[in-house]
């Protein structure tokens, strides 16, 4: 058992996957103020070890992956100009905190998936579901305005008209909407969804690290837009000098597999 | 009935919702100069409209949606530079008027919906058609090019490969192949376009209207790229000081549905 | 038989089609150093050609579209940092050469469709492929990182999510799948590729010449981002004062089939 970084955001390592469990299920892990920031302190942590190779980050039972920001709580923490100020950094910070890790990152998700606790699915580089699934951001709902930085990746996702149907008619999707829709990027069997992260995350963690980094900051990049420098296309060619890449060409030519040293 | 701004434009009402009927059955409803002039007056009005939730985009009768920019007229319409620099921002301010209308605005698509028929439907938030319909921009039959503003939104909704199709091969699409695609938002059930079309604008009216309108905005603001300003973060956070946010979270605590002022 | 570039990379030709054929079968149609340089070539000049309406790019035989860069070459081609600066250019250089083409191009995909060969069909106009071929980039199996100026082609075809699967979990999708992705614009009958290509060819060259080379321009540009200039926007008007639109004004209203002169 790995050090955890709040009471609600257990973490659990096997080898070099670590798993993030949203565990409140008193409120179908609905997010509070102080597990945004947790969430942030947690994925920043992961980030920053070099030995870890996947996070899939899933909810605490199969009834839910996450209902979302807590409603209940938004009375004393949000409402006022300062509260929100504060409110929307963390909240952002949490969110954010999951793009910029440099490890992929899988939602395994079952049940709920709503309002935050979509949008922190459609921050992952992988979503997998099964058809029982409730996925939405049904900010129409409630009045709430989603925010730009959140926004932005669900349009890299599905598109403008999908996101338009998410957001402004309110629609709830099932596990098959969702993945033909784009929203996830793998549909599991009944039932399957850990057990397909799992397999996801292994096969990702065969690959090559160095080259799994590099393409996660490169398609951030990229959605960033403007256009990448030449220093960044300088830095882009670093692998052909690494370890990894010259033993893997060994290996290719010697009908092995490679090992990667992540250097 | 609403005052028209357009004799082939008529608007209708029914509660917060209105609709606007392209009317001009003898073209298939295909637009000449002074009926884009009058799309821009007609989506400019609505637009200014608070007490408006939705606006619904149909033709006359099942047979067309709109045929697209009137060829028989281009001759009198355009051909000189003169001429040509009037319908090319006419044109524009036509197409442009539906994306900037603050309101969600639904194409009720039933048979022909072409060139810049298919065009205006682009230009919409929700659009919704049934098999039958024929929907495709084929410039390339004309040698016309379509316009650099209007060809974004299409990049927009089906990606760069699904426009190469329709702009450069000159594809036709039946309702199903559009769905697919991402071209509509919701497959009808033949001959059932309408009454789908005021369900889904049922669905947007019942929900918060300034929501609606950030939403709008900000998926419009996203597709258009360049950095999110912190004056625009800031602004993004104004919905927490809302009668209509305060109100709703109140009404959840309650178990009551919320009513929405727009304030 | 049209002059050729390359020894690898025939050209034939059928009336305004061109086809450039990959042939090198013993190496399933790898390109080293020399083929992505005789690839630039060869693009450059069919571009330069005017007579031209479509350009068909296919592999030697039905085993293989091409197995991408030739990794038995790399130990002398690339590893150093001078080499790699030449290899990543000469690269560049090949890939650009497909998307910068004035004539639209058409990927006749059969068989192994990977790594670089895939990226050279996400450069295409257009892609189709049958459901037995094998698309994928999986770089993360050689620790090599695809370069920005290829990814972003992908990204605007699939979006970012199903490129995350291709280049961290090293995807490989069939036919039918890269259809459902959208990395196939047409999925043909089983062996049926090269017919239809061909009949795809034939319907792009059949429309306008100044429209398609405008149009591909135009979503290349707007794949670009940054906000289209004045001059641009006037530009895109110029269609008006053409021959080739004036002339099929009058055909439209003469009932007659235009003909296109280019001008």
């Amino acid at each position: 058992m790995t050090e955890s970084h709040h009471p609600n955001l257990p973490i659990t390592r096997d080898g070099d996957i670590a798993t993030v469990t949203f565990n409140r299920p008193e409120a179908r892990n609905a997010f509070n103020l102080s597990m945004w920031q947790g969430l942030a302190d947690t994925m920043a942590a992961l980030s920053a070890d070099d030995t870890l190779r996947c996070v899939i980050l899933r909810g605490s039972g199969p009834e839910s992956f996450s209902a979302g920001a807590d409603i209940k709580g938004f009375e004393t923490e949000r409402g006022t100009a300062a509260s929100e100020a504060i409110y929307a950094r963390v909240f952002h910070d949490g969110m954010q905190s999951v793009r910029l890790c440099q490890h992929p990152v899988v939602a395994a998700i079952e049940g709920v998936c709503m309002g935050g606790g979509a949008g922190i699915a459609t921050m992952c580089d992988f979503r997998v579901g099964d058809i029982g699934i409730r996925m939405g951001i049904t900010a129409c709902k409630l009045s709430l305005w989603y925010p730009y930085a959140e926004i932005a990746p669900v349009i890299a996702l599905v598109g403008s008209a999908v996101v338009t149907e998410m957001l402004i008619e309110g629609r709830i999707f099932n596990g098959r909407e969702a993945y033909e829709k784009g929203l996830l990027s793998r549909l599991a069997a009944d039932g399957k969804v850990q057990e397909e992260a799992l397999a996801l995350a292994g096969r990702i963690a065969e690959g090559a690290p160095l080259a799994a980094r590099f393409h996660k900051a490169a398609i951030r990049r990229l959605g960033e837009g403007g256009p990448i420098t030449e220093a960044e296309e300088l830095a882009s060619s670093g692998f052909a000098l690494t370890e990894d890449f010259q033993g893997a060409v060994q290996a290719f030519k010697a009908r092995r597999k490679p090992v990667w040293h992540g250097r």
